[in-house]
């Protein structure tokens, strides 16, 4: 299989860790994509997938899968033996669940902060993140104010068990973790008082897959 | 167990059409929220769900799962027999990336148009929709354009093959049929030459979870 990405961006790396955790990394071929000159907006890759976003894996039968909870549920379910996304209906449904509000609480409002508060990835992305738009600046700081009642959220959670989705570690965690990382990047802090939030990030910046990402 | 919703409503109608789909409907106690008196920004409602929205499902052991792909995750496995989320990973995969596509391109955005650029649900809400925001109509408005591209996106899936997520009914029809009721109630009109969009949503009105929902 194909992984169209490019080394070291928030997103990406949530497969990445997927991969290794899988041991699946050697039979991926990385097809990088230049983000920082649009080549994901063009016509070529809005082929490949159509919103415009890496990663996107590709099958040998030439189906491609885009989104990386997409991505992981494939990945996880290959060998039968899901240990991501869940084994049971209650565990499916928990982790799904941590996995949205990790995406729609935390990484993608610092991605949204990222693009529209500050200089996100520079002039030749500009034109696809509505520069006519005048108030995207103070939209940006909006999502990043978002972001940061994500991770107290987040640390409210982590107060009360050992992972994002409960005991077992899990793709929620593996994005969250990605998120913080965009937020550091871009220069959101972690708020002082989230201990637990921090003591967590420790734990996982720890783990093999998350030291050695494919 | 029990869903938190509120017949009638776009997201809650999903899993109401999953529950008649998996034949669950009678193992539900529905416990109504009362979403234009802003029942959902309340303190007693966000210890059930942080984020603020319905459905939420409610397990006879206390567990609560919000998102409705989660809960769909946790319904259509219960039995073991996952007709609506994919049996084989590949099936999985391409049919969590056709459902996050149904939300991101189309029901998400209607809802922000919906709340933003209309008068939405009413004075109550208005207070959680960001007021002071100078911006608020311009940017529901962009996301209505959004919706517009989103329904000629899966009028192009459609014209290649019968089903949101390839040959076979699934969570991600759910979606699309939900948002496509949701843009007709904001009055967002499906363009005129979206014939395979409209051809697929006449046989989807005609299917008996969707014509008797839970
Ligand atoms: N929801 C998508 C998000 C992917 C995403 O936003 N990826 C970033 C790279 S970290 C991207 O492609 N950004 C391009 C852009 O925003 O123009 C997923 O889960 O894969
Ligand atoms: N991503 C959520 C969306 C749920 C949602 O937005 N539900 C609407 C009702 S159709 C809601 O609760 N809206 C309340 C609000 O926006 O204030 C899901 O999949 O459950």
């Amino acid at each position: 299989m194909k992984i169209y990405d490019i080394p070291g961006f928030p997103n990406p790396l949530r497969i990445r860790i997927v991969l290794a955790e899988k041991q699946l990394a050697s039979q991926v071929e990385f097809v990088k994509v230049d983000l920082p000159a649009a080549e994901h907006k063009q016509a070529a890759f809005l082929k490949i997938n159509p919103t415009g976003t890496v990663p996107v894996l590709e099958l040998d039968d030439g189906t491609r899968i885009a989104e990386c909870t997409a991505i992981t549920e494939y990945l996880d379910n290959l060998d039968g033996d899901p240990i991501l996304t869940g084994k049971t209906a209650r565990d499916k449904g928990v982790i799904h669940m941590m996995q949205k509000r990790a995406e729609s609480e935390l990484i993608d409002p610092v991605g949204i902060y990222f693009h529209h508060a500050t200089a996100g990835l520079g002039d030749a992305l500009r034109e696809y993140k509505h520069p006519q738009w005048t108030a995207r600046a103070e939209w940006g700081k909006l999502q990043g104010e978002k972001a940061v009642a994500g991770m107290r959220y987040f640390d409210s959670v982590l107060e009360a068990q050992p992972y994002v989705a409960g005991d077992a570690f899990s793709m929620a965690d593996i994005t969250v973790w990605a998120g913080l990382l965009f937020a550091h990047f871009a220069r959101i802090d972690v708020p002082d008082d989230c201990n637990a939030l921090r003591a967590w990030k420790e734990r996982v910046d720890g783990r093999a897959s998350v030291v050695n990402p494919a």
